[in-house]
């Protein structure tokens, strides 16, 4: 049995390790910048090194950026006294996609997870009660997933945050747009019925 | 709205243009490769440019090689009166796996697709037909995917391979080993039915 020429196959490698990427993603990935124009390749490579060198993380808010602070953090034309927890980086693009928050940012780095061994000091939270303790913020909002852990760690918050004079939220649960009533899941359905709004 | 910074967005669109990979996919490996060890996203780049520069298409086979010819070509071990006809590179890749073939091989560079444009000079069927007339072929297998425009390919072969006094066969259709019969479909059944073999 003849494997793949050795680049060819320490590419395929290399491209099984990234999430998602399973043996034939990595084998029709891999074909793909040997056939496309060396360009494509060429920049892949470049874009790859260029992010691992360039990119830290925000030391006020854990954001993901090459500046420091972020470009959240040093932008003066954004509210203050706001402050929206997320878990990871990439929802911060989430929410900033909406065009409708314009306060300040703090990322978890995840959520706990007794069963991952991810436990509080495991998360950026530390760092968020000392945030919080400097007084700036009159609002948390807590934009966890609605998913078990996340629902958790938003309860893990709002107990430690209960402490402080502060006033806390959590995004609403309910039908997405476009849904359909009768695909929706029960408990998507009994969140949207108990966070009816009146409307008159 | 804030994009992401430079050096991230620059990263997410060029692993977009990847075939199967769309933003949340870009997004997911981008930050992957941020927060994984260095080295994960070096050896990456590194395997992207040395394949990209190493690797050529065999002037023989149309395998994809670093080596000139391949090394399938180039090894004395393999038989010589065998041709086997494969769409893709890594086609060669799924016969090898079996170690049950230990012939030549030629690759097609795709199949014959009308609506995709792509007609018999797209593909090396003028290399095949000069290989074979070099006479020192006793068989050519038509290992095309059993797709519409697999079998049109395997077709249109063999409707100007009959010219020459070779053998021409064509890889078995049939059911898949651990499939269940009631959830064969109609078209394979009847090709394990119609290609069943003597057992006694």
């Amino acid at each position: 049995m003849i494997e793949y020429t050795p680049p060819l196959g320490r590419l395929v490698e290399e491209l099984k390790r990234l999430p998602g990427i399973g043996r034939k993603s990595a084998q029709r990935i891999a074909f793909f910048l040997l056939r496309s124009p060396p360009e494509i390749a060429g920049a892949l490579a470049a874009a790859i090194v260029e992010a691992r060198q360039s990119i830290v993380s925000c030391p006020v808010c854990h954001n993901l950026s090459s500046q420091v602070p972020c470009e959240i953090c040093r932008d003066p034309r954004r509210e203050t006294d706001k402050l929206c927890v997320v878990e990871e980086p990439f929802h911060i693009q989430a929410i900033e996609r909406t065009a409708q928050y314009h306060g300040q940012y703090h990322v978890l780095g995840g959520r706990l997870s007794p069963i991952g061994g991810i436990g509080p000091d495991e998360l950026a939270i530390a760092p968020l009660i000392a945030r919080i303790e400097t007084g700036t913020f009159q609002e948390v909002i807590l934009a966890t997933s609605p998913t078990t852990e996340g629902m958790a760690t938003a309860h893990y918050l709002t107990e430690i945050l209960n402490r402080y004079t502060i006033k806390i939220t959590r995004i609403a649960l309910g039908l997405p747009v476009g849904a359909d009533l009768d695909y929706a899941d029960q408990v998507t359905v009994a969140k949207a019925m108990e966070g009816r709004t009146e409307v008159h």
